[in-house]
């Protein structure tokens, strides 16, 4: 028994999701004729009470898509420099869409109104890039799954309607951060002219991302997907799969992020770690004293049969999911334990 | 019994594949973990005698990723004025890679050496966008699916050669030209820096292209499809369709070839068809006599079951494939017959 | 005495033009503190009774700019075949703009406005880029120096309204235009949204172009031209050359329309040359017979104080301009009439 | 008397350098045929001992094309959170590279060789920019035109060299430190592959700034400087005027950085003054105490006849340079000491 720690992208479907997706109606999606991806699309959109939805092949894309309508070459991104979309996207928001990011020394990977207000380049000094789009991640990925103040995002909502900038979430983990707060998507669909949400990491599917918005910025997103080679055929079976997990494995993330913290808490108790942060979702990170060796420690770990990834300078990041079972989160706590 | 003729495009996996594609092994293709398609990936590289290959989710981000690879922004693409790169990429030539294509006024989408040679910009002329690639399509698919003379394609090699030029395949149909010409993905493997092929139009998968080149070329593809967005996870189950479409699906080709030539003759013995377009494949194209009003007879032709694509002007095209039965086949040279 | 007809480019300012430059007031034109260039602005507004005009270190950089304005990343600009903007900017609508350009096989650089509709890609369907501009040259360089029929310019300006595309011209011989059909800059202003003209070729400056348009588009081309790095200092000097050449250069240029069609005449009596093509402004192109090496003739033109260019396979140009004086002008109708 | 302190481009070419430019030979620098600027580029090739140089319209044209040649699309350009590229070339690192800045926190717009190393992203793990260059500016302009300590550039230098990453300096104000620390040009032209020098700010030129490279980089640059509209005619008046000032104004900076030395010494005396920034150059950044209103003490000085930059929350700069004479600084020191 291998535990995989390493991401929530690794998990595979469990039987039933490949069943859904072996029943699927299919048609080529080049046309808008297949029924899978229909059906998905408009699910999506009416669960966050937006006009409509779209279908990606990554949740890289589905950003970067969105991006390029809120921009044009030049213009500005104001974001958190952990932000996803700045760090873990091949520097995709200057080569798509020409833009820059205007980086916010946040905490956790989360900013408050005044940080993002005072990000905003007047918009008649043409030395500076035209600020044209606010984007946050909820959870923060490089916060540790870190979920925002809802009242702090109504606030930053405020900053970007006064100053006519778009208002963009990745979304890549959204769900945990529903589900740890309570809070609803139309709550968030409300606030965010553009959100995209992720099929293939909490939700346990094995390909695919969703952009909502309305409808006209949906029609300009077909555009944008196809020119970046996203347009895919019979892609019904992945989108059936997106939609047997929408209504199939959102509130078992609770699961996940109960796994987390008593991993933290057992993390905390050991003399070879220096330091947990705090734990609201799926994320674990972590750092080992300074005498222990990061890859030492890891090869250990591997060594045992548990696979964790290491974010160098010995900070550590664990992330519970779906294919980690109750029995691999005994065995893990138990080894961990050992392993000093 | 709707007949479909629009496109090669519009098929769904048989059983056998379905088959296949759920017994596949999958894993985290971001981690180049997923063992459906690195098989594929393997497979596909050895049909072609290059060092590797790279799984996309279509044919478009293949061909727009190797564009990028043999440009920098400005430089010059030549290819033929009906190539799909120019007209249905949505103008990602530009949009992805800041590169203009030179258009050759060449013969039902292909061209010459002599053309070729003559389309090449003088380097130092900085006046001139810089060539620095030359791109051919086999079947060209506007050429009615017109398949090359390969001892034009050596030519065209070496202009590229001398001339220190990248040589492009967009193979979207070269599994066609392949069957139609007797000829070998190595014979073509030799003489293109990289080659672009489709799964899901004559092979009948629902999604998926494949690039194929040398190792160092696809270590660069690898970050342009994730800046790209192309990057997916436990995608196997489409590779999966690939691997058994390649072993199953390529001789059946003919089949698709013999249908198109079938009703390329009975059109030509019709008096409302005034000319067909030769028919080395599946692809048809035909033109109506003057007085017949194109919307008028399609509409009639909609209403009687079958679809067809009007290209304007009286302009026709008619695509066999995978699902187009010996019975939809019989049934269509019926109808056909009968709708004037 | 060198004789040089290689293009209008190579004027040098004249001692009153001179005069005129370093007794300009200057400024830092960045804060848009410079009087001459200001002075130039407002009066080259008025002229074509446009809100607003912009200067520019060069006509590339002001048509690019236009450019830049009307289009987004992956769309398409209309324009002939023969355009300056996609032969000899050095690629820069793809580079600066991420657009490319749809070719009309127009005539002498010129078409018709059922090319120009015909050239429209339908804005849905996403294959193909969208179109959103068309752009037009007058005179057109390499149709000879071909004037535009004002009245086909009209109906190429109703198409383009009616689609909702931009209308650009590249004036950069407008001059010559006016001249030569007795038009008027408020003609052309009236149709197009934006006009690039030249102040370094016909009218003698040593350097710079004004891109006039309406005020909110002046607002943007100026970030645009601070991002391409077309912002200068105390530019003031060049601007004060174009403003002496806007009062004392233009109706001039009839002298170098009438040299031209001289030089026309007289290489339409000599037998080494085959065709003069129709000469309406200052450029002459004519193709020498088939049995005249082109390389010969040109060099022993240049041994005999003649500098001329040749575009290959034959075909040679000659540009008249204010630095090409009456006695250079017998000299060289003398000169090649011996040549042979 | 009005006393102009907002910045040294605000210069006015002095008797002496008028009458070099107007005296100057010039030509078609399109075809590299214009004898001032061929003499200007090959001047300050020779003084950083490099191969080649090329003239350009403003130093943000030399800077872009500079980060154009060390990268492509998605690549990453190191540099620190203030550099001039990054916040005041309009996000032109972006639109015209498409790339993006890696930003490093450093101190006073320097940093460290070790914060470059940490810097750069590992090359093989592609969800991160690729980095490709790093980039310093000496002097530091937003740093309060501070000089970077040699050495630390040495280091730098070979962590470059060691990840194989271009070097480029952005010496708008190179000459400034040049002349403060007793360097020369040599030194630099060592180390760095490519160094933009700007001939508008300290060194009183109406307009031009100047690129050096080995001749490869050089000939490169040609084309893209024409891309994006840098190629301008009979030039040389502006060029003659860089020679001119490289002859006879670069010694005299050390006035303009006594002036600046006693500026703060005085400004340090006031009670209205919080802090004066360590001053180096020519560059003077202080700060009014909590208490005192920016816009009013600004007004205040206005009205006074004395124009200065506010930065924003009570920091302003001063910047002495050509045009600010002994008399204009003895006002100065008079008018500031009774302000408040």
């Amino acid at each position: 028994m291998r535990i995989n720690l390493i991401s929530d992208t690794v998990t595979k479907p469990t039987p039933q999701m490949l069943k859904a997706m072996f029943d699927a109606q299919v048609g080529d999606d080049v046309f808008k004729k297949d029924a899978s991806i229909n059906h998905l699309e408009q699910k999506v959109a009416e669960m966050f009470e937006k006009e409509a939805a779209l279908f990606f092949p990554s949740g890289t894309m589905a950003n970067q898509t969105a991006i390029k309508l809120h921009t044009n070459p030049g213009d500005q991104v104001i974001c958190d420099k952990d932000a996803h979309i700045y760090n873990y996207e091949g520097g995709g928001v200057s080569f798509n869409s020409g833009a820059s990011c205007k980086l916010i020394d946040g905490h956790r990977g989360m900013f408050t109104a005044a940080q993002a207000k005072a990000a905003i380049n007047p918009p008649d000094f043409y030395h500076s890039p035209l600020s044209s789009l606010i984007a946050l991640e909820n959870t923060a990925n490089r916060g540790g799954g870190a979920c925002w103040d809802f009242s702090e995002i109504e606030k930053i909502h405020a900053v970007a309607r006064e100053n006519d900038l778009g208002f963009h979430l990745d979304g890549a983990r959204l769900w945990n951060a529903l589900v740890a707060k309570g809070e609803t998507p139309a709550q968030y669909g409300k606030l965010f002219d553009t959100i995209s949400v992720c099929l293939s990491k909490g939700l346990g599917c094995p390909v695919g991302s969703v952009l909502v918005a309305d409808e006209e910025t949906i029609h300009k997103a077909l555009r944008i997907r196809k020119i970046l080679g996203g347009g895919m055929r019979q892609a019904g079976y992945l989108a059936a799969a997106g939609t047997y997990a929408l209504d199939n494995h959102i509130a078992r993330l609770a699961e996940d992020h109960e796994k987390a913290k008593e991993i933290g808490k057992t993390l905390e108790s050991l003399a070879i770690i220096k330091k947990v942060e705090p734990i609201e979702t799926n994320i674990v990170i972590f750092y080992l004293q300074d005498d222990i060796d990061e890859k030492a420690f890891l090869d250990k770990l591997t060594a045992l049969g548990i696979d964790l990834i290491g974010m160098g300078s010995g900070k550590l990041r664990i992330v519970t999911h779906l294919d980690y079972t109750a029995e691999m989160h005994q065995e893990f706590l138990k080894v961990i334990q050992k392993v000093v």
